[in-house]
């Protein structure tokens, strides 16, 4: 295999970014809906993409000890159950952003119908843990994003 | 081996449920500390296991199609991180109880230290997946645990 | 949003099909690399992948109770880690197809560098569990793509 | 609260470990049946429990630096399959034991039933991900595990 076959990325389109799922075993649990808190994964791996559509380099900031996002606090709401083999969009749009943290409103859905609802606030952590303010140029990207399409 | 071990089982004191947890390697993540998203499957173990001490067979109602409960809200609160070989504590306590969900205050404790914080909605579904009234015997269940030792 | 965005798919080339997962912070642990069970996950996702291909429709099968694959056997080696943010190829062969069970080889790939090699029997298995034939049109799909390309 | 409840502990009787597990929600796909890849995670929390019996931190190791085990081979047959709320057994026994790494057979059992056998490797690693001789108090430790009861 000469070429690499990339992983799904998502797209930043004005203000928000879309991310696609597909639900698979490992998702599901007997009673034959998607598991509610993998949900949450599915959001981290939309948030993961944005960072990296922004030319942010998680695991070499985390690596040169720099730091970390860390999920502070979440709401959901689950309204309708994601099943086995479907396929998923995570919506995400940033709408706070503070020196150590960022809100955003994150949605899962099938089609245009809406699955689930998660208002999530994810933390800058220095390596120790400790609440820190966000790289200057994480913030920068962080804010093209949050300020292109303003609703 | 003639005899069964048993897995940690909780306790219900009172109003409140107590359910031991230790963290594995499989609940961390590379940052050292445990992956935002175990939290609810901790949580969910221990909303298990108060349905198993309630005398609530939740298998033997979901194999004769009398339905599950399905998690409808949640909002987390995350203080403090878990770490690898913690042990922790869920403690539960039910307040409020309606014909067909449940709500529950959640808080994941490692000795007297509030590491996480959980208010959770759980929905009654029928095995279709529509909301529909608990099993009268489990609201009977359910509200010996909730009027025991009112605050 | 009018369009779906479709998640990774894999491709079908001769006799192998390639499959691209991308590991996120799910999927580390705290020792900064991907946790071996893992490596399962991402085998099945791109097995689910190919029947996905071959125009079975696993999730209509199972609802009409006409049985669902299972994995037997696994022989699993790990030679190298997998890391947060690699971007995998998971390359799969069939190797063997029975009546009631078919055998592959699957391989995690970073590049050409190779991390695991897996060697999985899947059986289909009846709703209830017991050992079935393989419906024959998802056999004799899996034929095409075992003797599409014989080593 | 007080008192810290203890989640379940194994016991090491003569040369092998018993460690209980129960399956739960997450644990299950919506095949009805525990999900294969969980039982490589039930190995593992049997696994730290007999390091934690034999008095090794592996915490306290890994923060130091000192290195971490990684699983290099796994042989595993499914026979049977577990089920939502069943209670499980892991029984490890270690069956040779050399400078770098430990070679185990875990069986899953329910009651005397066997539901899955596996056969494991588990290096050691320096902190970087190399190869390293196991510290030698834990190798010792071991031994004693590995010589109480031989067949």
């Amino acid at each position: 295999m000469n070429e690499q076959m990339q992983p799904p990325s998502g797209v930043i389109e004005g203000s928000r970014h879309l991310y696609p799922v597909r639900v698979f075993f490992e998702d599901t649990d007997l009673s034959g809906i998607a598991y509610h808190a993998n949900y949450l994964k599915w959001c981290e791996r939309a948030r993961s993409d944005i960072l990296r559509l922004l030319g942010i380099d998680q695991r070499a900031a985390f690596e040169a000890g720099e730091g970390f996002y860390a999920v502070s606090e979440a709401n959901i709401k689950w309204r309708r159950p994601a099943k086995f083999d479907d396929v998923l969009t995570i919506e995400t749009r940033c709408t706070e952003l503070r020196s150590a943290s960022a809100r955003m409103i994150q949605r899962v859905l099938r089609g245009s119908e809406l699955l689930a609802e998660i208002e999530i606030v994810a933390a800058f952590l220095s390596s120790e843990g400790r609440p820190r303010r966000q790289p200057e140029a994480w913030r920068a990207a962080f804010a093209t994003f949050i300020e292109k399409d303003p609703e």
